[in-house]
């Protein structure tokens, strides 16, 4: 299921994704930015060690240590790599000041307030003239909207992630538990992609199933009540994401109905996002089918979230969101119904906006 | 492998460690601390979900939302659980002010630039008197010594990574690939823990060895080249860290020297630690070695750092490090030699200081 990447697509994309940068940069009136976000990194250099790009108008360079410098060499050959030593205070204000740059971006809900209070400090120490200018969101601003090559890694995950579920789904019968369940999919899942899981699998059965970040315990499944089973894959670092809930035997009541509501407010969502809609108007579409069946305040998250090279970006679908959405952007729909103490119900499918519509990326059985 | 923690046992360990910590508080002149890096949490109430601790001299909140506030009910049995809407800035500035705290201590280095900003700027709005007050390291410092239990669980997991270390040699030989060996060990170690792993397990082989924080690939063993194994195990959220290195076949040259010299500098750390030591001069027994040797400039990363609910995690011993050692404190012993483009030598053991002196609990065999 791997694909491995050529280094010359690798390359071409990452020289456009600089030029889209670039042009934020400018706008922004900034000399340089500087990124350390992990999924930023890769996105924009390839590379998946720890360390700090600064990319200006004309340069673009990769500063890491000892523990990475021969990795980021390999991973990045756009980059010049620059080999830093102890804290960021320490190696930054001088480098700066070297190269002539003054207005210095920095993302500022990645960087520490430890972090940024000991820079400002060490500028201020040297009396060197920099300008520290916080920003946010801007690289995932750029990760929201997928390139093709991106959509196809995704698609790879996703499709993975339904494979393995439908390949776990005959163990899943009263007795067995959630930590069996769980290990089996994640088994099946590393064995054909080969990386990492995105997240730890959640398997919550029975009244655990309202806890939407359960974890498997050594529970065993009883007959008719929910299973949720929370699952991804990665496929070239790119993500997937889906949930079933499952009721082996038959599902008591009222779960049948709640189940059917979550569809219906599922199906609502599909068919009525469009491009062009406010994120906040997307969840609304869901949560307005949830709330007149008499759930609303059992359906506390939002409806979905971005995937990509991170399992939760941008765009965010949920009431107090303020992104909207548009063409390229890949997001799941995942409704969800939880009755505190008595049991849960969430379907999520992964979806991607295209010629104005959803299409559904998600194959996964529905049958409970 | 697994012990289920009592609930009684846990619940005395939170209040004494509650204890240590408010006099910490009050030393710091603090009304009150905000903690939300994960093992914090987890360490002084249970909590394994994502969400925020407030601890004054006389209350022990837990603040999350919706995805984890019946966790968390269940977690921390001790706590006074918040359900909380939103970001930070929006629901803790009225909270502090109900509650009459004006003094807050915040977590500086887990803080966001940006978090701390919007809270300082809602604060101001609201016309609250309330004083911002950064700390850094205060239950890192508690977490450095380790209770008899907490040494019990590391031992666990030590354990277990010596298990599936030894289990595993066997099947590493030329021809295997990175990936199958990491993915076997894995597969060894998650059966046995019925837990995650600390860290993504490394393989790097030949010249790849020399990246200290290389991933498995998909490149096969080739007999005389160093094989660099970094893996570890969890045993009740506790960590276990194991470095070893193998030629399978012979070792070529200089290799074995090499090793013999990392190995030469792990026993002079192991017999030359004592507690009330500079984390610095104990990395500097082991430097000393390899500097005579004519490694030093290869050996790029500190001797080795603290494991527990973190794998790294206070006390950190590098030439940088202004920690000192003490008794109940466990960290890695862990000298490397680095050539690159060649290869290299890392040997990682867990240790202990006891009355004194250094207790190895690493037992995976060094043979090579």
């Amino acid at each position: 299921m791997t694909t491995k990447t050529v280094g010359g697509q690798e390359t071409n994309s990452n020289i456009l994704r600089l030029r889209k940068l670039r042009k934020l940069i400018a706008e922004k009136g900034l000399d340089v930015l500087l990124l350390s976000q992990p999924e930023n990194l890769r996105y924009l250099s390839g590379f998946t060690g720890s360390g700090w790009l600064l990319i200006s108008g004309r340069n673009a360079l990769l500063a890491t240590d000892f523990l990475y410098v021969e990795q980021a060499k390999g991973d990045s050959p756009d980059f010049e790599i620059v080999q830093i030593k102890q804290e960021l205070h320490d190696w930054l204000p001088s480098l700066l000041s070297d190269l002539g740059w003054h207005k210095l971006g920095f993302e500022a809900n990645v960087i520490s307030y430890d972090a940024y209070r000991k820079l400002d400090a060490a500028i201020k120490a040297k009396g060197i003239h920099l300008e520290l200018i916080a920003v946010t969101g801007v690289v995932e601003q750029l990760r929201s909207v997928k390139e093709l090559k991106e959509l196809e890694f995704i698609t790879g995950a996703v499709e993975l992630a339904d494979i393995a579920f439908e390949q776990a789904r005959g163990i899943i019968r009263p007795g067995i538990t959630e930590k069996e369940i769980a290990w089996e999919i994640e088994k099946i899942v590393r064995q054909k992609s080969g990386e990492g899981l995105p997240f730890e699998i959640i398997v919550a059965s029975g009244p655990d199933s309202a806890l939407p970040h359960a974890r498997p315990g050594d529970k065993r499944i009883r007959s008719g009540e929910p299973v949720l089973i929370d699952m991804g894959a990665r496929v070239n670092g790119y993500c997937s994401d889906l949930s079933r809930t499952l009721f082996p035997g038959k599902a008591q009541p009222p779960f049948q109905t709640i189940y059917d509501t979550v569809l219906k407010a599922q199906i609502a969502a599909i068919e009525g996002i469009e491009s062009g809609m406010a994120a906040s108007q997307a969840d609304q579409l869901a949560r307005t089918v949830i709330e007149q069946a008499g759930y609303g305040n059992a359906f506390g998250h939002g409806l979905g979230h971005g995937v990509g090279l991170a399992v939760h970006e941008f765009p965010r679908l949920g009431v107090t969101s303020s992104d909207s959405l548009s063409d390229g952007m890949v997001f799941t729909i995942e409704p969800g119904i939880y009755l505190a103490g008595r049991g849960g119900v969430r379907i999520e499918d992964m979806a991607v906006l295209e010629e104005g519509k959803v299409r559904v990326l998600s194959r996964a059985s529905k049958d409970t």
